[in-house]
Formats: structure tokens, C-alpha cells, sequence
């Protein structure tokens, strides 16, 4: 059972090496700067810890950790183009459309997105694609409730638009360690509660979302319930759960 | 054998009947939207006469033939926003990006994409899927090279940005007629051929590429050859392949 620390290291080190499609050529270095920039890994983190926590290798769920970073990291991209968030930067450096124009930022989200499925579908079985699927049109519907302002509960989007990739994390590590549908349950339910414990934490930081409709002091509440819910689940489980009990309280203690 | 008119209803038909993903809500309109407006279904036709040539049923290739066509549109949809080609209309009509803005269409055609993911997964097995998402990794590469002006053959941008959807109808109406990939060979050799009829045919009537560099009459002699090409791939296969044989002289006598 290998450390966060450890398993990011995995993670850093399979980006760095893993071979993009030939036929990309000039958009390679445009997909590694969205990649780069010192992003903290959580989702395929959390895919591995799941992995070794139901008995698998963390090395067989490593390219269904890695497509879900490149789906992060195409959500990114896209996200901070003009016609959506219009941010110039992200984490401290400029935005991949600052740094390689906005044409070839759209083509580098489009390429992170269809090279995140080659990837997943390294497995001999379709339902880890399945899955990112399901995740990465949740999270583009949550990112289209968001932009167009609709009225719908923050609990809800979040679900969507962090929530789904989360989950999805989990999922992943599930079928990495080729744990059977039926007995995914209960492992599903403590995936559930990680995008909003995420996401609530991010509003804390950022001073909006539950921080804007609860004040810092009710986010910080919805962030410790769900941290509490989160335990329990991993408590229901019978397996060595420390590492993703870990995971749980850096999310709700993280200060970037 | 069913003749092209009748496998492009059945494609129409199942377009418009089709379930996107529930979390989409409120991107189906411009989902659909970009999907409709008279295109010619080509590729998706292909794939089902494809797979019919080759001993299977139509029925078995719509799946695959309907996740090429969201793909196509996706890559419309994004190619024709401002950071791209900048093109106002399409088919006749407002491009998506003017009828629904520009962010609702970036992530329209991250829809589209990923969506086309979860159709061509309904199989029980990932090789569909794993054409689409190669392919599709070739078309955004030769996209990158054709908005970045690089230094490159008009042959071997087009086999990129064209052909490679092109010869994945033939290879998903293979994988759906259940040929065996080693049998594949000599069909996949007719696919190839299909990308540079069908560009030199479109620079023809555009009056750009081919018909830049070798004058409408080298454009012309282009689609003829690649025409004769096919057809002797197609002579060569122990098949009834009189509709694939239609379908290459359409692609060469086209008028839009």
C-alpha cells in the first residue's frame, strides 16, 4: 500500500513518459504545457489509492489514472479560452491560449480529450472507457449549467461538473483492480462524496460558490460533512483504507 | 445490399431518434443543431455499406456509423469557431458558434466528441472504439498542420485531415461485420484511397488545395485516379461490392 507521495510520483513519471500519437507532432508540446505546471494529481491519485485499496496493482489502473488527468487537463484548457472563463492564467503560469494561441489551445483540449480515450482503451475490457465517458459528458453538462447561469441547486452542478470525474476516479481504480460490478457498490458511494468535498473546499479558497451562498463558515461545514460522510463509507468497507482515508483529509485540510 | 439512399435514412433515422446523455439538458439543442442542416452523411454511409459488403448487417455498423458523424460534426463545430477557420455559416446556415455563441459551441463540440465515445462503446468489444479514437487523434493533427501553415505535402495533410475518418468508416464497418483483423488488409487498402478522392473532389469545387497547386484539371485528374484506384482495391476483394463501387463514383461526379 503505497503513499500518496509515492503514487503521485507514478503518476508524474508516466505523463513524463508516455508516448503521444504520432500523428499529433506539433500539438505535443502544447498537450504537455496544459499537462505541466505543477498540478497536484488528485483524480489519478485517487484512481491508483482506490486500485491498491481493493487489492489490485496500482500499475494496472496507471492508464486509467493518466486519461483521467489528460480529461482534467482538456477541461482546463477548454475553460479558460475566452469564450468560456477567459482566465489568463492558471496555476501562476499563462494559460495554454496565452502561451500557444487560441487556436491551437482548443486543438491541444480536443487532442488531451481523444488521446485520454486512446489510452483507456489500453484494457482488454470497454467498461473502463465506458466510464470515462459517462464521467466526461457529466462534467461538460455541469460546465454548460455553469456558463449559462441555469437555475439549478450549486450541490447539483458541482456533482456534475467536479462531482462526475471523482466518481469516476474511483470507478476507474475499481475495474483497474477488476473488482465485479456488484461488490463496486459500496466503494461508489465513498466516490460520490469526493467531488463535493472538493469542490466545496475550492469555494473556501476561492471565496464563491458555497462560500458566497453560506459564508466561509457553512462552506467549511459542507466540506467537514462530507469529509465525515467520506470516512464513514471507507469505514464500511472491508479493506485496508488508510491511504484513501489520507486522501480525505488532505482534500479537506489543502491550502492550494 | 441496400443502396446509398437507403442506408443514409437509416443513418438520418438514427440520429434523430438517438438518446444523448441525460447531464447534457440544455446541449442537446445545439447538439443537435450542429449535427443537422443537410449534411451529406458520407462517411457513416460508407461504414454501413461497408459493413454490408463484407457479409455483416447494416443495423450491427449504425452504432460506429453514427459515432463517425458526431465526430465529423464535432470537428466542424470547433474548426469553424473564430480561433479557427472563423466561418460564419455552414451548409447554408448560421455555423453553430453564431446560432448558440461561442462557448456554448466549444462545448458542444466537446459534446459531440464524447459522446461519439460512448456510442462506439456499445460494443462488447474496444476495437471500434479504439479506430475512432486513433483517427480522430489523426484528423486534429492534421488540422494543427493546416492552421499552422507547416511545411508539409498537400498529400500527406489531407490522408491526416480527411483520410483518416475516411478509412475508419471502412475499418468500424470491418470491426462490425466481425471481419478478422488479418482479413482486413485488402478493404482497409480501398479505405485509404477514399480521403484523397474525397478532398481533391472538395478542392475542386472550393478552388483551393489541390486545385491551387495543380490547377482545376490537376485537381480533376487527382479525383480521377484516386477513383480508378479504389476501384481496382474494390476488384480485388471476393465480395459483392457493387454499392461501395456506387459510393466512390458519387464521391468523383459530386456537385456539392
Amino acid at each position: 500500500m503505497r503513499a500518496p507521495d509515492e503514487l503521485r510520483a507514478l503518476v508524474e513519471s508516466s505523463l513524463a513518459t508516455m508516448g503521444l500519437h504520432p500523428s499529433l507532432a506539433g500539438l505535443e508540446g502544447p498537450m504537455r504545457y496544459a499537462l505541466g505546471g505543477g498540478g497536484k494529481r488528485i483524480r489519478p491519485v485517487l484512481c491508483l489509492a482506490t486500485a491498491e485499496a481493493a487489492g489490485g496493482r496500482a500499475e494496472e489502473a496507471l492508464p486509467a489514472a493518466v486519461a483521467l488527468e489528460l480529461v482534467h487537463s482538456f477541461s482546463l484548457v477548454h475553460d479558460d479560452l475566452p469564450a468560456l472563463d477567459d482566465d489568463d492564467e492558471r496555476r501562476g503560469r499563462p494559460s495554454a491560449h496565452i502561451a500557444h494561441g487560441e487556436g491551437v489551445a482548443l486543438l491541444a483540449g480536443d487532442a488531451l480529450l481523444a488521446e485520454a480515450f486512446r489510452l483507456v482503451l489500453m484494457y482488454d475490457r470497454p467498461e473502463p472507457a465506458r466510464e470515462l465517458a459517462e464521467a466526461t459528458l457529466g462534467m461538460i453538462g455541469g460546465q454548460y449549467l455553469d456558463i449559462t447561469g441555469a437555475d439549478v441547486a450549486l450541490a447539483d452542478l458541482h456533482a456534475l461538473k467536479t462531482g462526475r470525474l471523482f466518481a469516476a476516479a474511483v470507478g476507474l481504480g475499481l475495474w483497474a483492480a477488476a473488482v465485479a460490478e456488484a461488490e463496486q457498490v459500496p466503494w461508489r458511494a465513498f466516490g460520490e462524496e469526493l467531488g463535493v468535498l472538493f469542490q466545496a473546499m475550492d469555494d473556501v479558497m476561492d471565496g464563491d460558490g458555497y462560500a458566497s451562498e453560506l459564508g466561509e463558515d457553512g462552506a467549511r461545514e459542507v466540506v467537514g460533512a462530507a469529509a465525515r460522510r467520506a470516512h464513514e463509507r471507507l469505514g464500511a468497507l472491508e479493506a485496508d483504507t488508510t491511504v484513501l482515508g489520507e486522501l480525505v483529509d488532505g482534500l479537506a485540510v489543502r491550502v492550494s
